[in-house]
C-alpha cells in the first residue's frame, strides 16, 4: 500500500526522523570521504553523501557542506588552503568511513582516530586515504552560499585521478562495482550493487540494447 | 595497477570519451524521473542522476540542469509552471527510463514514446509515474546558475511523498532497497543494490555497529 505524507505532514515530523525521512527520499547515493589538510599540517577526513556531477569540460565536481556539524573542519580546511581529496569508499572500509562522521576533538585527525591511512602523490597538497581505490585530487573553485537553509554548495575542479587499471573501458566508462565502491542510502545505510544492465545511447524511434 | 591521469591528460581526452570518464569518477548516483507539464497541459518526462539532498528542515532537494541537452524542457517547463515530480526508477522501468533521454520532438510526451502513465493525485499539477514506488511533488524554490561551465542547479521544497507503507521504518528511514529503487553509475549503466550494513549514529570512542 502506498502511504502519502504532506508538507505540513513532514514539517510536523520530530526532528531526527523528519532527517531519515528526507535523506531517504533522494535515492542510492554517492558517498564518498573528503580528505583535506589545515594551513598547521593537520589532516582532516569527514564522509559526504552529497556528492554531485556538474559537468566533464572541464571536469568539475560539487557537494553541499552543512556548517553546524562535523563537516565545518572540512569547508575551513578548503577554503584556507584550496585543496582537498574525494576518495570512494568500499566494502572494507565502509565502518571506517562511517564513524568519521563522529565529533572528534578539533586537534584529532580522523585519519588516526579511524586508522584510515594518508597517502601524497604527485606533490598534492591534501591527503588521500590509501585505502581508497578511486581517488580524485580537487582544486577549490567556488563556493555558493545557498540563503535557502544556509547550507554551502562547493565546487571543485578535478586535477587528478587515479582508478584500477582494469575498471576502465574502451569508451571511458570506470566499472565502479569492479573497483568496490559503495553507495549509501538515507543517513546510515550502506550498499554494494549488482548490475542491471548497461544501456546503448537513447535515441528517437529505436529502443536501447544492453552494451558491454 | 593504479592508474593516473593529470588535469592535462583529461582535457587532452576525446569529448565523449570524457564525458563518460568524469561521469564516472562522482561515484553511484541518485537516478530519477522528472516529470513536468507546460502551460499547454503538454507533459514532459526525462532521467536525470544529478539529484542531491539540501536539508530536512524545510524539506529541499536540488538537481542540475544542462540546457543543451534534452533536458531543456523540464527546465523551461519548471520555470513557467513551478512544479515538477521526482520519480524513484526500479528495475520494471530503468529501460523506459533511459529511454526518455533520447531527443524527441518538442510537441511529443516521452510518457506516451515510453509507455509510462501519467498519475495525477492530491490536485498537484505535475504528472507522477505511476509505475515508480517512491514520488515527489516538488514546487520550484530556486535557480542558480553556475556561471564556471553553464549549468543550472535548481531547488526545490517537497510537498508530497509518496511510498510504499512496508519501506517505512520506525526511525523515519525508508528501505529504498525494499521499494526496488535502482542506482546509475557514469552516463548508460543502471544497477540493483544489496544491503551491506546499517550503522549506529558515529560517535568518538565507540565503533559504530549494525542496527536494524
Amino acid at each position: 500500500m502506498q502511504n502519502h505524507l504532506s508538507y505540513d505532514e513532514i514539517m510536523a515530523l520530530e526532528q531526527r526522523y523528519r532527517a531519515s525521512l528526507i535523506n531517504s527520499l533522494g535515492g542510492f547515493k554517492s558517498v564518498c570521504l573528503i580528505g583535506t589538510k589545515n594551513t598547521l599540517s593537520q589532516t582532516n577526513l569527514a564522509i559526504f553523501n552529497s556528492l554531485v556531477h556538474i559537468g566533464a569540460n572541464p571536469p568539475l565536481i560539487g557537494f553541499i557542506v552543512r556548517p553546524d556539524t562535523a563537516e565545518r573542519h572540512t569547508l575551513s580546511n578548503i577554503l584556507a588552503t584550496n585543496y582537498y581529496t574525494i576518495n570512494h569508499i568500499n566494502e572494507t572500509i565502509y565502518e571506517q568511513a562511517h564513524q568519521t562522521a563522529a565529533r572528534y576533538e578539533a586537534n584529532a585527525s580522523e585519519f588516526d582516530a579511524t586508522q584510515l591511512t594518508e597517502e601524497y602523490k604527485h606533490n598534492f597538497f591534501a591527503p588521500y586515504v590509501q585505502q581508497s581505490h578511486v581517488q580524485l585530487g580537487v582544486e577549490f573553485k567556488q563556493r555558493i552560499d545557498l540563503t535557502i537553509n544556509g547550507a554551502i554548495f562547493i565546487i571543485g575542479e578535478i586535477k587528478h585521478v587515479y582508478y584500477p587499471q582494469e575498471c576502465l573501458h574502451n569508451t571511458g566508462f570506470i566499472d565502479l562495482e569492479l573497483a568496490k565502491t559503495i553507495t549509501c542510502s538515507g543517513l546510515y545505510s550502506y550498499h554494494t550493487t549488482q548490475l542491471l544492465g548497461r544501456l546503448s545511447y537513447a535515441k528517437p524511434n529505436t529502443l536501447p540494447h544492453k552494451i558491454d
